[in-house]
């Protein structure tokens, strides 16, 4: 089993997925092939999967879409060439009717001819941009997962899916705060500029050390707390809907794509919506 | 003797020009031909100039340039054909080591073969991107003259060139400021995003309800206020240097260029520097 390290950071999207489908990486995806974006995985029977897409594409911010397969295709093209969904991820998790009933490496038993794929953009592209432009991200300093929190914002519905926005909390000093806002700004199929920054009870956050998912990051004095929509947003929604089947990535086991996230940052990957 | 109105705003950069040219416009021209920026105004001898060009160089938020004449021309063709800055702004200020000495509409008997012209982005470009994306700004809201501040940020010096850095404050809500933040920072020709914003005294602000210029505005109860560097960044330094002569626009009587707003949003107006 290959384990995350400087060589790993250093190989391309190509290698890193040839090692997952074979088995030799099924483990958490945070750190590797350095440069290439990752992206969020769920996979949904047709029925459900036309009201999902209206839920991603009416609330951008925490559900920037990166590509939509189309039913019954396990390749996504736009994300890399040769990319097969039922085998490409770590580790995948299997709920129905929204509750956790198996995690597995391979869903090739599981596929079926109604299923549709959506990948959804990954905050760790806009941290490799913020720390590529010399700024601090706390937790990846600290070692730890984003805090995150569940705010009183609404989503916008969409058939069964709806929803309180989550959102992901990165502290940083007011001219920092402003290039984060600048950078994250020409990223929005990676979550886009901050939703939010400052008193964090404006947005119904009652306790920044008591985050509802990850782990708790100090906020030191002349700080400002920023919050950026969160892809844990529609796993929330996912689990509220209760779909009969649903196919999720593990947790950190992500979608490693062909995606330069330089090309994120310079407005050069188009999405264009497969149809559903 | 024309008035702003309606009309005014409605009327191209070239119409108010001419108007201006042939004096019957000789006061302040906010307002006036929407969508076409206006520029602030600084003419030194060539001696002096190319310090004054490190100066602006160095200070990009303060002092961006949208052209520098050549030494002796009057004319600046990226600005606007048939510019002829000795009598198309409506009113110049000349002074002579730093003190003001004259207020005039029409330089031409000041003219001589050293002289470079510099013409400084505005923010007044800025506001309009705010203003049409649906965000507010208080001190045009109340009809005032926006809030100037001096703070503790020393300018790179360059030559005899130096100064502390002037702010202009607009307060927000943090939506609003997140969005202003994401649109200023495309606009780097006319100050770009905001160099601070919350603690006023963290940049040497004492008190917001007392401006070094301009007019107080209100902050109100869950706003922030954001800092722009400001174009009387460059006045003060020039008052500072004492050059034996030079010339700028008076306050508010800017020149007003056929450069549009909307290029200088999209990027689409590339400064080339003239050679001094």
């Amino acid at each position: 089993m290959l384990k995350k390290d400087e060589s790993i950071a250093k190989r391309n999207s190509r290698a890193i997925r040839a090692d997952i489908r074979a088995g030799r990486i099924a483990h958490q995806t945070s750190g590797m092939a350095a440069g290439f974006a990752q992206g969020n995985l769920v996979i949904l029977p047709k029925f459900w999967a036309a009201d999902f897409l209206r839920f991603c594409q009416a609330n951008p911010k925490p559900c920037p879409l990166l590509a939509v397969g189309k039913p019954g295709d396990p390749g996504l093209p736009s994300l890399g060439a040769g990319i097969d969904i039922r085998l490409d991820v770590p580790s995948y998790r299997i709920f129905r009717e929204g509750r956790l009933v198996e995690e597995t490496p391979d869903i090739t038993a599981h596929w079926r001819p109604d299923f549709v794929s959506f990948v959804i953009g990954c905050s760790f592209s806009f941290e490799w941009a913020l720390q590529n432009a010399g700024i601090a991200v706390r937790h990846i300093d600290l070692g730890r997962n984003v805090p995150m929190f569940r705010t009183n914002i609404d989503c916008l519905p969409a058939g069964r899916f709806s929803g309180k926005l989550v959102v992901s909390m990165r502290p940083m000093k007011p001219l920092a705060a402003i290039r984060a806002i600048e950078i994250t700004s020409r990223m929005p199929q990676v979550h886009g500029a901050p939703v939010h920054f400052g008193d964090p009870s404006a947005i119904g956050i009652e306790d920044l050390a008591r985050p509802d998912y990850g782990d708790a990051v100090p906020v030191h004095e002349g700080e400002i707390p920023l919050f950026w929509a969160c892809g844990v947003t529609p796993q929330v929604a996912l689990a509220e809907a209760k779909p009969p089947i649903a196919i999720t990535h593990s947790p950190g086991c992500m979608l490693i794509t062909d995606i330069r996230e330089e090309d994120l940052l310079n407005g050069r990957f188009q999405f264009e919506p497969a149809s559903v």
